[in-house]
């Protein structure tokens, strides 16, 4: 029997729209379907192909064993993630071994922060793999703003609200286009490495971008709010523009 | 009258398949079409739609004055190009005051160093203007490695191949994971810079990605070939991974 393949499905930001046209294919005809969720919530891959699934899909949630319950580096988080993408793993390549096709459902871009890409380095050796790009989150979040985010000769630069203040601040005053992801309640340690590279004054904090409820703020005027994790603080460069 | 919409439409790196299920409505439902090309060409982003345009479509070539006939730093660049993009902008504007959409056709994301960006700027206080936002061309380049670009808090930096050699190699040291965009007749630069920060070896040069022709090469190996314009360079951050 010749295996299966698994689809790794970027689905874009968010807006079902934004999916490509392969993505709407591959999702709208799968018999398998797979998702990453958090223990006890929908899921939001699984959110954004609502209503698109066939009737007789059979669909497995793959639900993180842990999430910010754990700091990162405590060794415990490594192992029991080792695990669970293992397990994840093994399911998967079981399926495709039995000549099936799967869909594997990725909010954004799959290779940019993805989490499958966890799953691909286990699985490429053994069954064939195949990666669908999408629209990134940051994409959404700057045509959000609805100004380009990157003019003649820019340079862009993309930065974790993980990452510590002063990585963040060195960053931010290297780039011309700054683009910084994982916000949620990063946001105040944001606020102050833009400040001291000079260009909170220029920054946008866009919540749920392509969504429902998307918001766009200056930053200067977020205040203290606590942003949701997946909030984009996006600043504009400046270069050549004729 | 109200007035009509001017849809700026990404189409995305170049496989038809890779457009928004949004941008594929818009672009076969539209009676107006523009699109920039270079004089003499068919235009690369007219031929992501070939075959998908309705019959009765009326197509808007949008001709280049002027490319690499003369250096960006001469005055008349910018003359040239600046009454270039009032003289597009005049045209759209007209057909949206008189109360017709237009679909004006982008490669790539519009706004991350799109040409659209010119006309928005031009267009946006007079009439109403979309931006569908799209699939990259880089993360078409970085998917088709088959490797993903960023991993945990990885910094992702991108650079315009048409920069100075230095600022090449002080970008490119100060990134975990790089694009190089522009690459064409920039690459023994690019090369250099890369080598400078410690990065060659790392390097992939990807030439038509997602598109016929698709290759993919370390840069150690590309030796000296001309590259496309649009070829990407990609270095794979190395972040955490369990």
């Amino acid at each position: 029997m010749s295996p299966g393949t698994v689809h790794c499905v970027g689905l874009g930001p968010g807006d079902p729209e934004l999916m490509s046209v392969r993505a709407d294919r591959l999702v709208r005809a799968a018999r398998h379907v797979a998702f990453f969720r958090k223990a006890g919530r929908p899921g939001r891959a699984r959110a954004i192909v609502e209503g698109m699934l066939r009737g007789d899909a059979v669909e497995y949630p793959m639900e993180y064993p842990v999430t910010t319950e754990i700091p990162l580096d405590d060794p415990r988080y490594n192992d029991l993630l080792s695990a669970f993408y293992a397990q994840c793993t093994a399911h998967l390549r079981a399926l495709a071994e039995a000549g099936e096709d799967v869909v594997v459902l990725c909010e954004g871009d799959p290779f940019f922060y993805g989490s499958f890409m966890h799953l691909h380095a286990r699985l490429r050796d053994h069954v064939p793999v195949r990666i669908v790009p999408a629209v990134t989150g940051m994409s959404a979040a700057w045509t959000a703003t609805d100004m380009p985010v990157t003019w003649g000769d820019d340079v862009l630069t993309v930065l974790m609200g993980t990452l510590p203040e002063a990585d963040l601040a060195r960053g931010a005053a290297q780039a011309d286009a700054l683009v910084v992801m994982k916000v949620g309640r990063n946001l105040p340690k944001i606020a102050r490495a833009l400040a001291a590279a000079g260009k909170a004054d220029r920054a946008w904090l866009v919540e749920y971008a392509s969504m429902e409820g998307q918001s766009v703020v200056p930053l200067a005027e977020a205040g203290a709010r606590v942003a949701p994790y997946f909030s984009i603080v996006v600043v504009h460069g400046q270069g050549r523009r004729p």
